[in-house]
């Protein structure tokens, strides 16, 4: 054991030693903090962690590592919920927190470039004064870094897109530590591959994120929004495909079932009527804002929903968006010391009522509590099974409940994961997901990661006996 | 010679006459006609064609090819500017256009899944009675894989997005014939790799595009047009930024300097000012169109732009429109004979009035017409260089006129191609736009397609000397 320092080669820990002084540590602490996610998957602990603070770091990092064959995992605000920090095979985390500057604004441009480990609320926090925002919303303060390498999106991902749509170009450090800018700041280009689409979603797999060139949104003049309560979650879903269908560019369109909304106004103290119910969200001009809603709210009462309530007055509005925010605290308080274990399937939204019908079936002989919430308009949805994690028969339920789930997803043209990512827990449905596609996913990562080496056991199964 | 038929390995060429007949073809004239894309590029013969009707006979030529170690080239409808259809090392072109088939429409889900020789002009006379478009418009009827091959867009990329945007799926034969199907239809998914972006824009370099899924959008309630001459091709730019900026949602926007206007003027009998000019769409409701042209007439006075002509009146819209999408013609027009040299440089928006001045400076010492229109919006646009094609010098000029262009795009952050893809004649940009970059799409080449019989000699530069 003399040679190895927290499982490292004595080598690979003296030269990260030397190069990163205090940054580098094989402290329990740290490394059982760098070892999980938000998620119920169980703590695997990196042998050391390093801070980087700038892509240099990182492509010297990757390097050191690379010589010794290290697995490297890339660390950001770990609100990961897969998986994906768990260093399946020991190694070095790379923390990118520390790299958190804003490169460069182009307001006219409407484009920002960051370092990885500038959070979304960061970067709102300093756009603000210039009248501009960067749309992606997962709820978490996640890293831009991390949002990007997860393909993350959020509630208003139905107007604005998601990280794919939103990321211009990535900075990455390659497995062998070489570096290379995705592309350039024109809004289009024809020129070659696109290595940005390459990048985001690889979770780490294919090189490390070290900066991020974002696309901008103005602030809307104006914003409104609504809550309706449905007849049924038929109802409500049906009001849905119509609204998106007849066009109108509503910013976020959510769901919650009888059971949430109920949690919600336990928690965050409102008296919202418990019954499926949308809350929704339009940017425009005062006049356009208020049309969408009007339009909307027809919609709504064409589908049996008569109590549409505006809300254009700011705090009111910032109180509804909160109890939004705070609803995976308000399912934990449903049940006291439990843990919530998200589902995260997507599907054309033309299946979207028949996938929530067979689901609720399903949910209804569960032995515990399930919350209902939905990106709706784009098809995706969480189920929150409210579990108790120290009960391997809670935990087998909960895993079986959400294999029957996805396998129904899949069944009806959908994915296993909208916007939560790969990460190791959901690596067992990417083949009946994909078939054959993920064997070029493989010659992919063999290309770029010959020695295996960057998050290894994450996005890809193994190879399929043959 | 008695074993080869039109260049083809004689087994080969008995093997695919065969399996597929009349449908396979040495005729020179057919050879001739996959040789050529729209553009100045020389023709280049492939040996033979084969006319696939299906998935399954992609796969087999495919498969045959691979087997003989013979080159393939895709070819839709022979509109590519590029050379991409070029059959730079002989081998078989084959002919999609056959594959015109509308899979799967799905309304609800704002959904179609086409075979690859599906037309934009086809899709959209088959989705009009439906409410729905098709967005991507590039002028020419393409083919809706030809355009996911080459990543194209046009004139509403401003509001709608490319082909990037735009595609939720592909299905592709690969190298050795297997076949995959992308992803599912969801909205949105952070299930691995993204293998649609990674073929979209591909080119036929990396696999064979035989059916695309693709985003619809609703027909606008309402669609107002408007005609905007300017003082100064600065002007005209710096009013584009402030709608932009602004979130005016405007569908198109596009500019012509004065001496294309003046070419359009002749061309369709129009009395336009023969000034610099912003042609705009706006797209929504009644209500919601007309206040996005007001608020855009607001920032064209503001600009010095007083003469804000709108056009709600579809038939002059349409003539309005005509005329836009007729200025190739127009262009030729001007002088008897000639052809048109486009090119196709994209910049941050903030750099492009710079971009269009020092352009303007060396175009004025150019010995033939420069026509300039632009899809500014994104900072994307065309200069015709309306050349004698046999003349050396002229083609001499416009070569090196084209590399001053695209190397100034790419000092100030952009593209060297911004909509019309590499082919064979923007492979010499590749290293200054990419970098390293480009190593990494010759891995994902070597990987994918390791004979090389994809497409060759197109994206992709040769080997550094090292």
């Amino acid at each position: 054991m003399s040679e190895q320092s927290g499982g490292l080669p004595g080598a690979l820990a003296g030269e990260l030693s030397r190069r990163f002084g205090a940054r580098f540590s094989t402290s329990d602490s740290l490394r059982e903090q760098h070892g999980r996610g938000e998620a119920y998957h169980p703590v695997r602990m990196p042998d050391a962690v390093v801070f980087a603070q700038s892509t240099g770091d990182v492509a010297d990092i990757v390097k050191l590592c690379a010589a010794h064959r290290v697995p490297i995992v890339p660390f950001g605000a770990g609100t990961s919920l897969e998986g994906h920090v768990a260093a399946m095979q020991g190694g070095v985390s790379i923390d990118l927190s520390r790299m958190n500057e804003i490169v460069e604004l182009n307001p006219e441009d409407l484009d920002v470039t960051v370092q990885a480990g500038v959070t979304r609320k960061q970067l709102n926090a300093y756009l603000r004064d210039q009248g501009l925002f960067f749309p992606v919303d997962p709820g978490a303060d996640a890293t831009l870094g991390g949002m990007a390498a997860t393909r993350a999106s959020g509630t208003n991902a139905v107007r604005y897109g998601t990280m794919r749509e939103n990321v211009l170009a990535l900075t990455v450090v390659l497995a062998d530590g070489r570096v290379i800018r995705t592309r350039s700041r024109a809004r289009k280009s024809s020129a070659g591959y696109d290595l940005t689409a390459l990048f985001v979603g690889n979770e780490g797999t294919l090189g490390i994120i070290t900066e991020a060139t974002l696309r901008l949104q103005g602030i809307p003049e104006h914003v409104t929004s609504a809550v309706c309560p449905y007849p049924s979650v038929e109802a409500a879903v049906d009001a849905v495909i119509e609204t998106i269908q007849t066009g109108i560019p509503v910013a976020r369109i959510e769901i919650m079932d009888a059971i949430t909304v109920s949690a919600v106004n336990a928690y965050s103290k409102l008296n919202l009527e418990a019954r499926p119910t949308l809350f929704y969200e339009f940017h425009g001009s005062e006049a356009g804002a208020s049309e969408q809603a009007r339009r909307a709210q027809e919609i709504a009462a064409s589908h049996g929903a008569e109590d549409f309530r505006w809300a254009s007055d700011p705090a009111e509005r910032a109180r509804l968006w909160e109890a939004r925010h705070n609803l995976h605290y308000a399912t934990l308080a449903m049940r006291p010391g439990a843990k919530s274990w998200g589902t995260d399937v997507c599907v054309p939204i033309s299946k979207l009522a028949e996938m929530l019908r067979e689901s609720r079936k399903d949910n209804e002989k569960a032995s515990f509590p399930v919350t209902l919430v939905g990106h709706v308009g784009d098809g995706n949805f969480h189920h929150g099974y409210i579990i108790d994690p120290d009960d391997p028969k809670e935990l087998a339920e909960a895993e079986a409940l959400n294999k029957r789930l996805v396998e129904r997803a899949i069944a009806l043209g959908g994915t296993c994961t909208g916007e939560h990512g790969v990460g190791y827990g959901k690596i067992k449905f990417m083949r009946a997901e994909h078939g054959e596609g993920v064997e070029v996913m493989r010659l992919i990562k063999q290309a770029l990661d010959p020695q295996g080496l960057l998050n290894p056991g994450k996005v890809l199964p193994e190879p399929a006996a043959s």
